[in-house]
């Protein structure tokens, strides 16, 4: 993702500082980029739209699947607001842009989704790690794949999500290596965030998770693992969106990949503790 | 140390299932024996005892290093008594055994030291593993040494402590192999109990903290470490009493290996959230 560019126009717009900028400014026709650094300290997310017929399946799937899915905001049936998420969110506009799935199909790619909505569309908003990346940054702990101005390696992996009815399949993680003390301190810092992702689901040895090579990621970027380094599994967003692709749905919308939902909502005030 | 022994005795004998129990039980000249497994539920701790005029840069290393040498207790000049760990608590007398040091030789390794203790003696309790173990089981994580009755695998590292005055060396780890889930979950475990070493110091690949052969540890057993297990690092209390012995004080007594103060405080209570 972009993200460079992202937060090079961030600083000289003050729009973009907040959740609620970010909205208005995708809300009203923005140009689309990724939303990585953008609206710095407040939490974003995944965002997945499904027939309400589906939604309860989902939200069980979610249920059962806290690290890989967890949900951090819910719209009412037909809904397109999520108050909790921000007084005047609309989920139809204010994302950079979106993915319109027929039958596990991407159909098509729109900036505005008003046309395609439906009064019986359930939002799930799904927590994302920028907001536990936030917080290692803070603490002094490098990322490889920012270092490098790339998107985060993701893997599918032989981790089995718990079924719910139509949905299933494998969960999908991100890697970031990191010396061993640095994964040490990762995995206090990411248990305090258990709604964007929380602690890592695998440390070390990828095989023992079905990763035969790291340098060969199903999603993102490669970055390459030193010898003194660990790499460090946490549960991914895509996961909810790769399991929804394969339910294959008459129809669902998400999230373009990196184009997130800005929220009001603080990183900092997800941790628990 | 015959911890199984110990577990089989303490059962039938309500005396040692006490922090109290188990002090007067020695104090009334029980047979030595180490005290794992006894006054299960309580806090156990390291015993080092020196001349007040080496007390404060004892102290002040401890400060300095507080994953391996986490102090709980410290007693007056000359006084054998520290009531925050237990009321009737006489370090003299409630361990089952001791290490009396010249010169940092061992000379005596009796089961009461009133004939060694002296009026400028000050007493230093530090926190010991046992208790940190006790809540890795209660958890369900499997601890090898425990499951074959040995003692915990300890190693000399490459990471120097930080010096103070004549305390300095280098910093001694107990090693526990585990699945990468339970070395995840132990992190977040043993983080909560600072004063009993806290969270790892390390985590895989040995050779980063210049251990050569996990086969040969300095103190302790070997255990086995499987292909799929990572080796965990934390802290050992052992490095007090290394650093004590290197530092060749005229005068120093300290617990003898296993045979551990039993205190009041319970092991739950050291959690910090």
């Amino acid at each position: 993702m972009a993200a460079t560019a992202a937060r090079a126009l961030a600083p000289g717009n003050a729009r973009l500082k907040s959740g609620l900028g970010v909205r208005r400014f995708f809300r009203k026709g923005a140009a689309p980029m990724p939303t990585a650094g953008l609206a710095p300290g407040y939490v974003q997310g995944n965002l997945a739209i499904l027939p309400a017929e589906a939604a309860g399946e989902f939200l069980r799937f979610c249920h059962l699947n806290p690290k890989p899915c967890p949900v951090i905001g819910l719209s009412d049936r037909g809904s397109p607001r999520v108050p909790a998420l921000g007084e005047d969110l609309d989920l139809r506009t204010d994302l950079p842009r979106y993915r319109v799935w027929r039958d596990g199909e991407i159909v098509a790619e729109p900036t505005d989704i008003r046309e395609w909505w439906r009064d019986d569309l359930v939002g799930f908003v799904i927590g994302c790690s920028f907001s536990f990346e936030e917080a290692l940054l803070q603490d002094g702990i490098p990322l490889r794949h920012h270092e490098r101005g790339c998107n985060v390696p993701m893997y599918r992996t032989s981790i089995e999500t718990a079924p719910a009815g139509r949905f299933h399949g494998p969960m999908v993680v991100s890697m970031r290596p990191l010396s061993p003390a640095h994964a040490i301190r990762a995995i206090q810092i990411t248990s305090r965030f258990p709604n964007v992702h929380g602690a890592p689901v695998h440390i070390g040895k990828p095989e023992l998770i079905g990763i035969r090579d790291l340098a060969k990621p199903d999603y993102g970027d490669a970055v390459p693992v030193g010898e003194d380094e660990l790499p460090v599994f946490w549960g991914c967003g895509v996961t909810p969106q790769s399991v929804i692709a394969a339910a294959k749905l008459p129809f669902a919308i998400t999230h373009a990949p990196g184009c997130m939902l800005a929220t009001d909502l603080r990183n900092a005030s997800l941790a628990v503790i």
